[in-house]
């Protein structure tokens, strides 16, 4: 990947584009099955400006409970975006919303002045849930139902890519109806910097200013596109990562944890005490991620199988944070 | 009311003030218990001043599910305050939430770049629960589980009059350590326009600004604050309303309506069919507003008792709307 | 007024519109030549609902120096709105721009990512400039030029009755191609509240959505409009505030001030100090404002003629504060 | 560089910081004399993250006539960062502003509601003026003159490398006194993407938060950041780009343009129809910018001495734009 980046060919994307850029764009939006794609240089940027495009101000918006777009990008969403969230249960499985709630949540015509419910928001696969995976038919119920009530779609897919694996599904068949999608190309794919957003021409078009006014568009970006496309090669190795995760969930529950099945490459762990498991498990040399009542592992394409073992036999012998 | 409106002695408030403006600013700040109050044009005006005041960008706020602020105010208090709202459930009763919730929702302390939970906003009355009460005791748990938390407390009391009355308290006991409170002069104490925020001297010198800013300030005021300060003479009048209110409720009950007992002024029944009701209220000229599965009748000053009778009288002979 | 105000006929104007506040809209409509109207609890309110509704995030708006929406609105054109100004020079005289101005500040199409100029604000009269009128021709071409760059036009019409007294033509001659013009009911003609925004149907909508949002919607709105209908009445005896403002220039001319010719009802001296000019002005009970460099007289109904002549007098007893 | 690029120590930087952007970003903060800085994608957002800090909603803030902040960043101050651009007039020559015009549009306090002019944006070198240099002195007295009005001062340094070494003095002798400033890492200096903005250690931990909520932050950003250190070690041969620009002026009067004499790298010629101009040029293969009135040539690394009499050259055989 870094000798990519430093063979890249380059031109100046803020004026005329990259050609690099260019052709990453084309290949995301070729594989997500919209029209045209543009690079952004985080994901949380991605879900902004879709929201800035899709949302007027004040119109609601909908989003799977522990959505990134609710918890993760410091409100933008509302003071940017200028959005009122209103979270969905998961009433169809962890991170899994029904339509007959996003219907529930449509405009209520006959009241003055209310709300408009303008935007779906939703998340595959959904981090917070643990990485859990909304199939193509049910993907295709909440598109339906967001439509038939007016709303615009937009799909939240940084893990989209592990979605489509674990589903053995192309990724287009999980973005299926959306008005724009993004996805991430650091994460599990391992490029260093960069999502992308992706939609009908006319949104990339505002997309592509909205980027300029957030300060997000760079210059010479084909260094960085050329890992890009270098990641999207590397899409099937996610199952590794699956497996790997499938691996440690074993070995944790046989090690006496509560842990969920993971559905791809997040394992989350139920524990009775979020810092002190975290403090037993960094004395180890294990790094996890804090949740309310839990913790996050993650497995990645740097952590191949015999790391996942002698992750379990450190635990083992630590004093288990579960205990 | 309008021999006091004609009578009103005027200055130009915008500029320096307006003496009866002043008189009633005074007045009302003296029966909340804060150092100082300030004319709105609106309730709604009221809440977002106090919002735009209290939340920085992407700060998160809370409110009870169905709250003035959540539902009613066209989404400003996230595009134009800035905040994130999280609805809190009505744990403790119907409008009523939990002090362990407020908690719960505090800022964790240990992620990075959590959105901050900066505000508690309550309402007493809260109308879409049906003009429940929240009483004192409970009101300063929730304030101090707040404050605790680092949050501030804003008091949506556009009903506060009738929480005050039907609990037999004084107004300044239900507005406890709150940080803003905002009281509306019409509704049930029958003021032609008008709201007015309070807080401390500093709080309410830059809510004159913010109101400025949104094109709220008005010239020769003197002749609304007039009103506002007969409405205020009428606070005890109030118990008429609620009063009325229970006779609707057991009327409604006897002809076979579902309806919860009331506790101040609002009466809500439960139908199968909202619009099929309102119509058929309509057609015998009772007016009602729609909710989600019901219908909300209010009793005010202008609906002596022998109206209610009346009310009842039409509906029984009218197909139930119920039925 | 205060008769009126206390007889009106009133309606909730937040529900189903006042009909006191009907006439009033349908009135001030028909006088500007407009399809619809709505009142607003200020000017500023009016102008900055034109400027949110005409503007979209980033886009530059044109307004002449010193103007209202620029200099007294405490930048919600900017925060709000979201709007980037460029004054425009006083070309053609005291608070007059020229079309060439206006078109040399369009959108440039050859650049990439510009600043898209979106909105022409004019003002008449120009209450910073002194009162100034500009006639119905220079008018027309203003809003031509402005249209043939692609651009929306709103009036700042504060003071639209005044240049349409002095120019003895129908307020609407002055109000010819604009997309939305605010005009104002106390000042001169001396409601106690109010002004009113002028537009097409879909305009005034969108302008009580956006009313609603801002907290500028209210109830019995009816005993405000009732002072309005009455001012509306009286705008031909704006004339008499001009000759007094005649009278009070030519008198402080014989008393050696330097002081343009007033235009309408507003008569700027120039000073060599502010602050002193005021504070002897103030000695004597004559209330002016201070600008940049001079003080502002303003003549109104409570003002007649003789207490213009005992304003002299007082002057002149007073140790001069042009000396 | 690219070689630098692929062999850079990396972290995630969003998480725990990037071991290379924390040296990257030391070392601009030693530079600059500023206690810490801040890697951004963009000078676009250093300028607006500035500006969000240091303006609240209304805030009026000067700037340079031409400023990037007024006219190339989409209305982003206006719109994201709340504030009421007013430019400054070229006083003491192109792209520099005086002083006295800094203290006669500080906040008036006389008047009431006034918009607070509460930040001075300086431009070093202007890039719309021409790359014109502004020197120690007159900053400091700039600086000054805000200080003592109450202002903040943001410095867009896009080109102060440029202005450095055509002064012959440190970086941070031109930015001595100020609250934050931007310097570009691409540009002149030839890495990929990148800017940095500087300042206190609280104004830095604050730019980290808002540059995160408008997705500024990145992953493994240590490959950047490693372009970013191999361009702070080339600012001396920008002394080459200023020949090289004095070379190209001199060759463009001979040939009978009119040019104003270079200061930095920037060549700025005035031509009476740029889009003929432009033609002209892209026909025998020189690249220009469009200027209202003009056309902007630029040096840069890659163009060496030899290149500049190749586009002399042509221009010579082309039909003189200038004709």
């Amino acid at each position: 990947m870094r000798i990519a980046m430093s063979a890249a060919e380059v031109g100046d994307d803020v004026l005329d584009r990259d050609p690099t850029m260019r052709r990453l764009e084309d290949e995301v939006a070729g594989s997500l099955g919209t029209a045209a794609a543009l690079w952004v240089p985080s994901g949380s940027m991605g879900n902004l400006i879709a929201m800035m495009i899709h949302l007027r101000r004040g119109d609601r918006f909908l989003a799977p409970r522990g959505a990134h777009v609710l918890e993760s990008e410091l409100g933008s969403a509302a003071w940017l975006a200028g959005g009122m969230p209103q979270p969905l249960e998961w009433r169809v499985g962890p991170g899994r919303v029904s339509a007959d709630d996003v219907r529930a949540a449509a405009t209520t015509e006959s009241l003055y002045f209310a709300l408009e419910t303008r935007l779906l928001c939703l998340e595959n696969t959904h981090n917070m849930a643990g990485g859990t995976v909304t199939p193509p038919d049910e993907h295709a119920r909440l598109v339906a139902a967001a439509r038939e009530a007016g709303m615009r779609v937009h799909l939240d897919g940084a893990r989209l890519w592990n979605a489509a694996v674990a589903l053995g599904v192309p990724p287009a068949a999980l973005a299926v109806g959306v008005d724009s999608v993004q996805v991430c190309l650091s994460k599990g794919l391992g490029a260093p910097v960069g999502s992308v957003v992706a939609g009908s021409r006319s949104f990339v078009a505002e997309a592509r200013r909205v980027r300029k006014m957030l300060g997000g568009g760079v210059r010479q970006g084909g260094v960085l596109a050329a890992t890009g496309l270098l990641a999207l090669a590397r899409i099937d190795e996610l199952a590794t990562d699956h497996a790997n995760a499938a691996r440690l969930a074993a070995g944790l529950v046989e090690l006496g944890w509560e842990v969920a099945a993971p559905e791809t490459n997040i394992v989350i762990a139920t524990v009775p005490d979020t810092a002190a498991a975290l403090e037993s498990l960094t004395r180890v040399g294990v790094l996890a991620w804090p949740l309310p009542g839990g913790v996050r592992f993650v497995t990645h394409r740097d952590v191949p199988a015999h790391d996942i073992d002698e992750v379990l036999r450190r635990i083992s012998v630590a004093r288990s944070p579960a205990a």
